[in-house]
């Protein structure tokens, strides 16, 4: 199996996620490493020993994909005995035309506290955590947006997720059984109606993963289950809540979909 | 100022991510814009009425960053009144030869669910919200890592960080006065030392977060403050436990500092 290697002097976040998409294209499988913050010489060093014997031993040369702007660094990483991509390089001439501004790189950019926006994220992260699953019902002013759907629709994932990369300030409440049967929103939801967004989620799957946290329960009953996704479902139609359907999306793709359809503004920047 | 578009048929999060890691490389600002879920040929005209607009109202042609693979939709786009980079195009001929396998584009590729590792994460998130600031200390033995640090040392968005995008159960346990005046860890963390991983702080950041969240009190005070990252410091030492300070890190700096000196296996992939 081929090998691909991730390497920065950062976290090399923006490699690996870069890399990943590239590879993806290919109806092939292959080894993944990350070396992180590849800062010296001396690190370049121990990085390339990694990447030659990986090399040797499957006689295949590594795929190595680099987004180093550091020249004595980069210099050792060329000589590895892989294949080697710079990810940045075949953008930053045209962008200096075009901008008619040289670039002038520094380590460290692209994952490192800027503007705020950790501060942001970790506020954001303590909103989530303190208004998860419904545990407090007074600080909803301060929410961003509020989450609603039945228990393991995918609240509590997305809510943190939305805090931790965007920096959004996103509550979540589980309905009960007492408001589905109602068809009604709580009352201290109503003043924030414009801020709800549902989840819902296939029945067979939220009986699988019920039935994964308390098996043989009613909650995890397929006779339960199914009845708490109709009922939701009518609800946020009734109600006119945006809402979607978690079964088959990851977190990246629920959270990006709930950017998308709220035109909530993003901290990260 | 210019505008600058990420766009794509998926959450776009590679385009944010490499056109961000690109743009940093450019001592100017950028107005930013996030397009996603530009699947079909109808949202790729509406994708190209807006970026048009944005270049007509600033004078200048805004920088759009793509990585559509679907032909129909990437023609429309080309035809923006802006300057068009697609991110993937440069590296796919190479590879293509390299790896002697022809891409096969499909939509939806990176950050979709794949391979079990949705399951892994959200157990992860579980466990890192039910093993959270001490709260349960006996399923220490499920833990891939745990963050002891003072508290507000950045142990709980680090756990859920690792957690969401790594599927590592990381279990946090904030060190008392108690234990840091006997200068020892407690006798439940004890057998899995090899687990332990440790954050400090600057003295004075500390003193900064804790004012913030409890002004005036001693638990914020320059002296307690001080006390505690003294005395915490020394126990990592006295104990041999990994230790990063993370005053000037970012979650994600911080996460991949410890997958770095930790080796932890990551689940992403």
């Amino acid at each position: 199996m081929r090998s691909a290697f991730y390497i920065s002097d950062g976290t090399a976040i923006t490699s690996e996620v870069f890399g990943h998409a590239l590879l993806s294209l290919f109806p092939t499988e292959f080894e993944h490493h990350t070396i992180s913050f590849v800062e010296t010489i001396e690190k370049a060093y121990e990085a390339k020993e990694k990447i030659d014997k990986t090399s040797n031993r499957s006689g295949q040369p590594a795929l190595v994909f680099h987004t180093f702007v550091n020249n004595d660094i980069r210099e050792i990483i060329d000589r590895c005995d892989a294949v080697i991509y710079n990810f940045l390089e075949p953008f930053i001439a045209p962008l200096e035309k075009e901008l008619a501004i040289v670039a002038k790189p520094t380590a460290h950019r692209t994952h490192s506290i800027h503007e705020n926006s950790y501060d942001n994220r970790i506020e954001a992260v303590n909103y989530a955590l303190a208004n998860d699953d419904g545990s407090n019902v007074n600080d909803y002013e301060d929410a961003d947006v509020i989450l609603v759907g039945v228990s393991r629709s995918g609240k509590t994932p997305s809510a943190l997720y939305l805090a931790l990369q965007y920096g959004i300030k996103a509550a979540n409440y589980p309905f009960t059984d007492d408001d589905m049967e109602e068809l009604k929103i709580p009352t201290f939801l109503k003043p924030f109606h414009k801020k709800l967004f549902g989840l819902t989620i296939d029945a067979q799957r939220l009986i699988d993963i019920r039935e994964g946290r308390m098996a043989n329960s009613k909650y995890a009953s397929a006779r339960q289950c199914r009845m708490e996704v109709r009922e939701v479902e009518k609800l946020y139609k009734k109600e006119k809540i945006p809402f979607i359907n978690t079964t088959k999306f990851s977190v990246e793709e629920i959270t990006a979909k709930i950017l998308a359809e709220t035109g909530l503004q993003r901290y990260k920047y």
